[in-house]
């Protein structure tokens, strides 16, 4: 069982070596491990603001004041890389190179079930099948500029784009003669794009978005030398709105675009939308202000979800956009932006903008993605995204009120999936499940891959963990009180007011 | 033939047609082809500067001055896509629904073969085989983050990535602890950072590009409100250092950040990056200059080349960014980008950077292009890559050389297998081989997929039809001087001084 512990790339460690060159017979393939760049560098208590934070994309890192990982800057790891070699001249007869890279790949596609089967902490949909596509991956397909543009290179797949384009818009009610978007590599190109889109219609508008949203947002306002402007948020992690006034009300010259979090990527926090249109309306920003949606996991699920409030052309809003990779599942990162036509009309006026009509940011553009999305879309439907996403509300919560039950601190938004609690004590265990951790919390996202079985597999084994991590008692759980309230931590502290709340179970408690 | 030629999506109309409701037994598919994206809007000529123009990544459009093809800015074309339905409730039983999925992606399949066969205008190698990697497709493989920064998501290929990286910088003479660099997207995320790395460094540079430069320079500094200045060309496309200078002396004050092109998209021009080193020196901006390398496509076939000036980190520059997709051949667009370690050591010290130590512009990245390169670099190898240069060049001199033989103005870079050559008169004969063209004129990029036998099917198809185009002599062949230069022009003005000049084969000509 340890070889299955750890982050399953052990073997692939002693692959990579073999590659390389190095440590050929090593009789121990977990002291090659031990120099994977997964594996170095336990995280460290760094001082907040010092140097760098290990934020990644859907990971955590972007609360100020918190503690973050130490991060080696600079550090180039390359003992755990397959190099690439050059081949013997004799390679072709004697096919050793091709038998190695064989192998290299099986070991690869293994330590890949493996860590696929022990993930919980991203909000990736890892249950595909696309077998069906396989037959496209022969081709060089690539839908440069403009979905919308003719282009003379012949492979491509616009009109699978289109078609996925048309949907979401529809989802997203606005025209079809209305609605401009494109498939995009990522989230981050979503966030990039609307911002910038909302800076063109305001060159002199100032960026606000709450401390959670996502670093790309504020990345965004570094690229493009925009002002921005960090809104407070409540325990839940939505926008506080109080304090958006507050903000708005010192910078009334000046027009706002404003980067509205549907699903923060922490705490899976839903900004209220109608809220912050109302908060803008009244402070005297009526026709300026930009709208930018970040729906990057919940844009896709919130339409499904019972009484939540609506992501809708309807209202004010400037752009919209969604990961392809996160609640649909693709085998590689990608999006979809939708935004209004006139915003890239207007833009494309300018002789000058992006010295051609290419509105998009990347040009040339993955092929492949949509039609992995168009594919899953045609076969689940509205129907089948419906029933995915009420299963996973359901599992979330079952997720919740047993962690409680194990009298772990968790956390669950109204409309969310995504389950905060205590962060676990070891490291290992953290990288087992692909934890992502900010602090004192961590999170799982529960998405439609993940089962009951599974999270009963991870609690169990959890909790049997935990068991071994405070059993002298001289050691306790954390406190998550100021990242999930008082009434959500079940800390030595705070423990006794949440079992007075309940007047429960405390008997079944673990700790 | 009738259906063979054109864009080969006719079928594909039909079949649209069909998934979509419309048309159902419409008993001609030429009719449902007719409003194909690809199919309409026949290029006419717009004022230059007029609205916007029709560049396209890898095509053409940053011309100024020459004629653009006029668009019909936010036209909305959606008659030929692949719609997406809600599946009937009883499709589960029925099948019908995988049925007609299948079938669409059967004719789909056949287009993109048919494409792939005509293709020639754009830099992409259509000859590869990843057979081996089809079982990664199962898998959702996110390198997020910075590839050298452990990240908690166990599903990626940073092995893989940092193996490829290694290779680059190798090539590009950097120790493997100073370099830092990742794999992206396409061509234009390498621009993109490049040039934000060389504004961060310089923030109040200005940025120098040659106006035959790839548009998503020009995209850059809008993105970036950056100053920018536009630097003239010679007949070959290289950048004017004399210009250069000329625009340097007048902004003695600002540090430059410089755009080199390693070949440009339109004439496959190498910069002189010497000359352009020393023009920097030479006039007072000894260290204060930064240097982004655009290597798209010649990138990687420089090396290779006998003779080349070389794109090596021994000489100051910043950055060198390559596209996966055009020499090395890949499903999907992506590239590497290389910079200097202490560049992003300096970004990342700044807390506020980007807001997180993600130094890369996407944040979640592609995991499958990693690996796709790696395979091919390690089957390749640099001998590999180096008899394919070579073929390359070979067969681009034969386009060329034919291409005259049967009067046909042309022109070949010495570095280059980008043959640029009259424009064909006939819209129908450029989509069927996927030319991209500008003005007067158009190229064949000679990519190693491209075989002599590809090129005289080409070139009889060119001869046949020309005789028709130009049969009654009441048309004649566009002059291209103003763009190849006299001396390879062979229209009715010049023909008889290049005649001169080669005392040569005249009568041969069949124009």
């Amino acid at each position: 069982m340890v070889g299955s512990v750890g982050n399953g790339l052990m073997d692939l460690g002693a692959a990579a070596a073999a590659v390389n060159g190095v440590g050929k017979g090593a009789a121990h393939p977990e002291a090659v491990a031990a120099a994977l760049p997964m594996e170095v560098e336990p995280p460290a208590r760094a001082g907040a603001g010092a140097g760098a934070g290990a934020g990644v994309e859907d990971g955590m890192g972007n609360g100020e004041g918190t503690p973050r990982r130490e991060i080696v800057l600079g550090r180039n790891v390359h003992t755990a890389s397959f190099a690439v070699k050059e081949p013997e001249a004799d390679d072709d007869e004697t096919g050793e190179r091709e038998a190695t890279m064989a192998s290299v790949l099986a070991l690869y596609r293994r330590s890949l079930v493996e860590r696929t089967k022990h993930h919980l902490g991203y909000p990736y949909n890892l249950d595909f099948d696309y077998g069906a596509l396989a037959q496209l991956q022969h081709f060089s397909i690539n839908n440069l500029g403009d979905p919308f543009i003719e282009s003379n290179y012949g492979v491509h797949s616009r009109q699978f784009e289109v078609g996925v384009l048309d949907w979401f818009a529809r989802l997203w009610e606005l025209e079809k003669n209305e609605y401009w978007g494109y498939i995009t590599n990522c989230g981050t190109e979503g966030n990039l794009h609307g911002i910038l889109v909302g800076r063109e219609v305001f060159p002199d508008g100032i960026l606000y978005a709450s401390r959670e949203s996502h670093y790309s947002v504020f990345k965004a306002a570094r690229m493009y030398r925009m002002d921005c402007v960090k809104v407070d948020t409540l325990i839940s992690g939505e926008i506080d709105c109080a304090d958006f006034q507050r903000k708005l009300s010192v910078n009334r010259d000046k027009p706002a675009i404003i980067n509205v979090n549907i699903g923060t990527t922490v705490k899976g926090a839903v900004d209220d939308l109608d809220l912050v249109i109302k908060t803008l309306q009244e402070n005297g920003f009526k026709d300026r202000f930009y709208i930018h949606c970040d729906g990057a996991l919940f844009g896709l699920m919130m339409p499904f979800v019972k009484k939540a409030p609506q992501v809708t052309f309807k209202k004010p809003i400037g752009s919209v956009s969604v990961s392809g990779h996160k609640f649909v599942g693709c085998p590689m990162p990608c999006g979809v932006q939708i935004t209004r036509l006139e915003h890239i009309n207007a833009l494309s006026s300018n002789v000058e903008y992006l010295a051609s009509r290419d509105a998009t940011i990347m040009g040339s553009r993955n092929g492949h993605a949509p039609i992995f999305l168009w594919y899953t879309l045609n076969r689940k439907g509205y129907r089948g995204f419906q029933k995915e996403v009420q299963k996973c509300l359901r599992n979330a919560h079952y997720l919740k009120d047993r962690l409680r039950e194990a009298g772990v601190g968790a956390m669950l938004n109204e409309l969310s999936s995504t389950v905060v609690f205590e962060r676990p004590k070891d490291e290992e265990f953290v990288r087992r499940w692909q934890l992502a951790c900010e602090g004192n919390i961590a999170h799982v996202v529960v998405m439609p891959n993940v089962t009951i079985d599974k999270l009963d597999y991870f609690l169990n084994e959890l909790v049997e963990k935990r068991a071994t991590w405070y059993q002298d008692g001289g050691c306790q759980p954390p406190c998550i009180a100021r990242d999930v309230g008082q009434e959500n931590c079940l800390c030595s502290l705070h423990k006794k007011s949440y079992c007075r709340n309940l007047r429960c179970f405390c008997k079944d408690w673990s700790v």
